[in-house]
Parts: C-alpha cells; structure tokens; sequence
C-alpha cells in the first residue's frame, strides 16, 4: 500500500515515486502548506489545477482547532476536507517549540498552553502519535526535539538524544499499517551530531527519514553542508524529507544533495503579501510599475492567474484589499514552485539536473521587478 | 448590438433576454456585485460555474481606484477584469451619498470628498458619463440623487426633479452605441412622486429603466406598493432593473411586480459573513449544531462548495479565518440566488409562477438553523 522507489538520479539528485493509499507523488515534491487543515486562500480545485498531489498539515493546530478526535469522526483529513490526495502531518514538535507558550519540557514530553485560548495540553511521543492517526495523513513524523538557533552545542546535543528516545517511543505507538511513519534526524549544523542523530534514528528502521532543525536561521551555506554529509549516511532506497525548505533556490541545492520531499510556506504566504515568484525573477506586485502592466505575472507560466489575468489587475486587487489578491497570487506561486519541482524532476530523469539547476538558479536570479513593461520606454 | 425581449409572461412576471455585445442575459437576472471590479471572494471561473451572466461594478470606487483613465487604456471592465460576459455600472450617485464626505450638491453635481483618502472629486452627469464610457460597461445609468429614507416631502420632490434634469444630461452627454444608458426612476415611497419620475424619466426614452431609492430603509411592503404601482406605467417592451435589492424574498415580489434585473451585495457578505441562504432556510456556521454536520450546506445544491465540503469543515475554516471560508461560502450564496432566478424563469416560461412563488417563499421561511443533523439524537 505504501513504497517508494527512486527510479533515476544525476549527480546526486534522485527522481522517484512515492506510492500511498491515496495516490502517488513523484518526486522530488513540494508539498504545499495546509496548516488548519486548508492551504491559505485556496480550493482544492486550485491545488489539483497547480499540480499538487500531496498536501502538509499541522498536527499542533488541528490538535488545538478543530481537534484531532473530531477530524477522526469525520473521516480524518480526507474526509474532513475533501482533499482526496495523500496527506503528510508533522509531529506538532515544531509549531509547539515556536509558537506555544512552553510551560514545561521533560524526558516525557512537552506541557505548554494553546496559542489560541491559553489552554493547557500535553504533547508527547505517545500522544503525537495517537494525534496523527486520528488525522490519518499517509506519511506522519515522529515527535522530536527541534533545538532553536543558536542554540550551544549541549542544547543541541541533548536535543539530538532526546530525539532518538522519542523516535523509538513514536515507533512504539504507531500502529496503523496505512501510514508511513517517518523518523527524524536532528542536530543543527554540527556535522558530528547530524550524523549520530542519523546513525541513532537509522537504527530503529523507519520507512523514511525527515532532516528537521534546518532554515531555522543558520547560514544557506551550513544547511547545504548538513544536507552533502547526511546524503550518504541516509539510506539511498528511502525517501528523505527536508522539513519547512524553503526558496527555489534552497530546493534546488537541497535535491542537489539528494533531498525528496519538501514543504514551505512561502508560495502561500508570499502570494498573500503581494510577492511572485517568476521564471524572471520575484515581483513584488505593489511596484507602481506595474500599474498598467497588461502582461500576466510570468508570461512562461499557464497557470490559471496567468492565463486570466495582468499585473495591473493583481495589483489594483492587492492595493483594494480584495481577498481574490491573495488567491490569485498563492495560485501562481504554488504552480510556480510545483512546475519548477516538476522540471527538476523531468531533468534528473534526462540526465540533466547538473545543466538545468545552473540554468534555474541564473533565472531565478533575475531581477523581476525591473523587466520593463510594454509600456516603458 | 443591444437587444431586450419579453418571451414569456406568468401573472405580471416576465421572462426574457437581454442582449449585450459581450453576451446574452436570460431574465430575471441576479447580477454580482464586483464593487472593485471584483466579486469579493470569487474568481471568474467561480462566477462563472455559479452561472453568472452579468457582473455589476461601481463607478464610485472604480474612479477612486483605480482610476476610469487606467481601467479604459487596459481595455475597459472588460480587459482590465479578464471577465468575458456583460457588466452593468451604476452611475456613483448612491456611493457618492452614503460612502463620501459631501462638500457640496448643487444642480450642476456633487463635489465629494474620497471616502479612501480625503482627496476631492467631482461628479455630474456629464463626468458619470465619461467614466462610464471609459469603464466600458454593456449598461451604464443615468446620474441620479437618491434622497435618503426618510425624508421630507419636498426633498423626495426635489431629488426627483433634479433626477431628471441629471437623466437629460446624462443622455445628452452619452454617446456609445455599444453601451445601453437607462434612466433612473426616483420617488421614495410616494407614489404620485413615483409617478411624476417615471412619466418625466420616460419622456427622455431610455432603452431600459432602473428603480433606485428603494431598500433603502423603508417597511418591506412600501417597495412592493411602488413596484406595483411603477409595473403598468413602465413600457413593457423595455428591462426594469431594480437596484441594490435584495433578499430571496424581495426579489421574488419584485419579479412578481414585473421586474427583470437584480443586484445586491447580501449573497456576497454574507457568505464572507457565514451566513449561508439554503433550499431549506438560512444558517450560520457558526452554529455549533454544525460542528460534526457532514452533510454539505445544502444538499438540494449542486455548486462546487456543495459538492465538496461539509457543514462542519465551513465551520472550521470560518472559525479558524481561512479565506477559503469566504470564499467557498461565497460561491454557494451567489449558486443558490443564480439557481433561485433560473428556476424563477422556468417557472414563469412554464406559465407556473404563482404556484413557484408560494412555494419557495415557504422554503424560504424554513428554520434552516434549527435542522436536524444526522448527529442529533
């Protein structure tokens, strides 16, 4: 019910498959962010037409708002949003350690209060678990330790080790054979922890393996230096998940060191600021040079904005408070990011990822907001 | 280019067609309101599912922002908004008296102060007239003054007075034949003033006429004594669009009274609002009775949301901010007033209005909150 494969590679970026009772993802995929059980200002139908076939959900807000048991009654995620894909949930670690009051943190787990209403919950291995299979996603995470950055080395170190007890007790509780359970490797951008904290988590045999505690501040230059040493320690025939990366430009160099799966919300919360990402570059659509610009976002994409609409409407939309803005826009920019997975993808399985990443990250780095428009002189 | 025709009538109900150079209306028609030159909430490809044939947009805010000369130089409402069907402008009086500073009202116009941001402005018949070309709608109206409700006597007099020497300036200052320019009918809730507007109004032979100043405050049956006071006078060759109104009910005593076009916001904010008019009444997500209601919000529609969604996920997206909330609730709100004038004209086609009318408006009456869902014991 469940496999991956990877069927080709170049260099050292893979394309693969991801088979789940839901459907299958070829990969490498983003994932789009769907924290409230919903991505940010879309449709289901606006994610099927972009090209996403699976979505992320977060296991900390929906324990909060609607509640997991509640999701479960109704058929858990699938059958609570009608999305029919699969589904992959964190494991609440994350969103707990940067958004919710922390009252305490133990060996057992985490005590902290709802950013919503002050409420108080506990989260740990064991409940994490019980969560994510009341919300049935296809892929689900251990609970972990996520060390903030900077953090000293001991925090890190404790961090790495407290991941591993959890990563063993998550295992011990998971028990729905229709989800995948995937363990994480923590250890921030020390190479020697990266790679006890993989060795530990390799030894108890998930079916696949998620690089947490990276974007959270370090330097771009660190997060490739862990991504290169963890890529031959990680199994090459399980999938590997770069959790919340990040710019194109991080997923390029990320699938460059073997990555498979992302997520991120910057497509969804750009396009709700105004902010598009393009195959000449970003624009920010406020620019008063776009004012009466009559060309689409990115004349290269035939995305649904892009096939309707000019910059001068997005812009006048986005300055009148329209709501459309924000869909409009989070539409183009996760068909941008899924069509950019896609052709890395099709390039690896060409033998030529090497060529195509020099090529994207030229564009990419192009400057959008100056393109000049039809009607500049 | 233009056209109108009656092509069935049942009691004084009419069903019809109206023709436009970007399309054909069947009437009685609902027309969404695009205030910004947007539908809140909604993409075209949403209008256009829900079976919208016509948009309306509003002079007042589209030569605010962002500006008639920007809108015509991107090819008019049409080539600025990517919509491909009809659209319908009114003329800016009514925004300019409930939504701008005055500064002063003379028979010449109104100088007004922006609502957005203070800046001074001036409208007459002859600038609505300017702005209406430049925005480029396949129905423009004629410069009116609403009187407020209620008013003395003689200000309805003098605000029926000056409407027509607007209505003579107003065509006298038109001049796009791919463009239908209705006069205005005011009056408020006298009668005889009714009257006196519509035979002066008249006398200028408008290709269509619209019914303003009403819905504005006044009891309920007042606007159905107008109408049906206004129904023998108005040429029965001519639409008769009543403007800003309404509910499901009123729209249906409107059509009753012989009326053939609509517009009002309530579909609309109120689906942002939560509020969702169904087959079976009215609901508020926000019900806690709907926390685990699978069941779609209506289940006699057939719209996108209904299709996909559930009571209790509205409930959740509503209650946790997502846009979507507004969005999917948006659509089923503008599917149910589109379907509710479809099956208006079939019914009056099929010589059966009266039997619809009582029908529906007890449909209507339902306690749609009070339902039983399939969870209640």
């Amino acid at each position: 019910m469940l496999a991956f494969a990877v069927e080709a590679t170049s260099e050292r970026a893979r394309a693969g498959r991801l088979t789940t009772p839901h459907g299958v993802v070829d990969t490498p995929a983003f994932m789009p962010v769907g924290t409230a059980a919903a991505v940010k200002a879309v449709t289901r139908r606006d994610l099927e037409e972009a090209g996403a076939q699976i979505l992320l959900a977060n296991t900390y807000h929906l324990m909060l708002r609607p509640g997991d048991e509640l999701v479960r009654d109704l058929g858990g995620l699938h059958g609570f949003t009608g999305w029919p894909g699969p589904f992959l949930t964190d494991s609440g670690g994350y969103q707990v350690f940067s958004l919710a009051k922390l009252r305490h943190l133990s060996d057992e787990g985490v005590m902290f209060q709802s950013h919503l209403d002050g409420s108080k919950h506990v989260l740990t291995p064991e409940r994490a678990m019980e969560i994510q299979q009341n919300l049935g996603a296809d892929v689900v995470m251990a609970f972990d330790e996520c060390a903030p950055h900077p953090a000293p080395r001991e925090a890190v170190e404790q961090a790495v080790a407290r991941t591993t007890r959890w990563a063993a007790r998550s295992r011990a509780a998971h028990g729905r054979e229709d989800q995948w359970l995937f363990g994480i490797v923590q250890g921030g951008v020390h190479l020697d922890l990266r790679e006890r904290s993989a060795r530990e988590v390799l030894a108890l045999d998930f079916p696949g393996y998620a690089i947490g505690g990276l974007s959270v501040g370090e330097p771009k230059p660190d997060m490739q230096v862990v991504l290169a040493h963890l890529d031959p320690i990680l199994p090459a025939e399980k999938p590997r998940y770069l959790m919340g990366v990040g710019t194109p430009e991080d997923i390029l160099e990320a699938v460059a060191r073997g990555v498979d799966m992302f997520d991120c919300v910057l497509p969804t919360r750009n396009g709700r600021n105004g902010q598009l990402f393009t195959s000449a570059g970003r624009l920010s659509i406020r620019n008063a040079r776009f004012r009466d610009d009559a060309r689409p976002p990115d004349p290269d994409c035939a995305c649904y904005t892009c096939r309707h609409h000019s910059r001068a409407y997005l812009r006048h939309l986005h300055l009148a408070g329209e709501m459309s803005a924000a869909t409009l826009m989070t539409i183009h920019n996760l068909a941008f990011y899924l069509d950019t997975l896609r052709r890395i993808g099709q390039s690896i399985r060409l033998g030529r990822f090497a060529q195509f990443r020099t090529e994207m990250l030229r564009q990419l780095a192009a400057p959008g907001d100056e393109a000049p428009g039809p009607h500049t002189p």
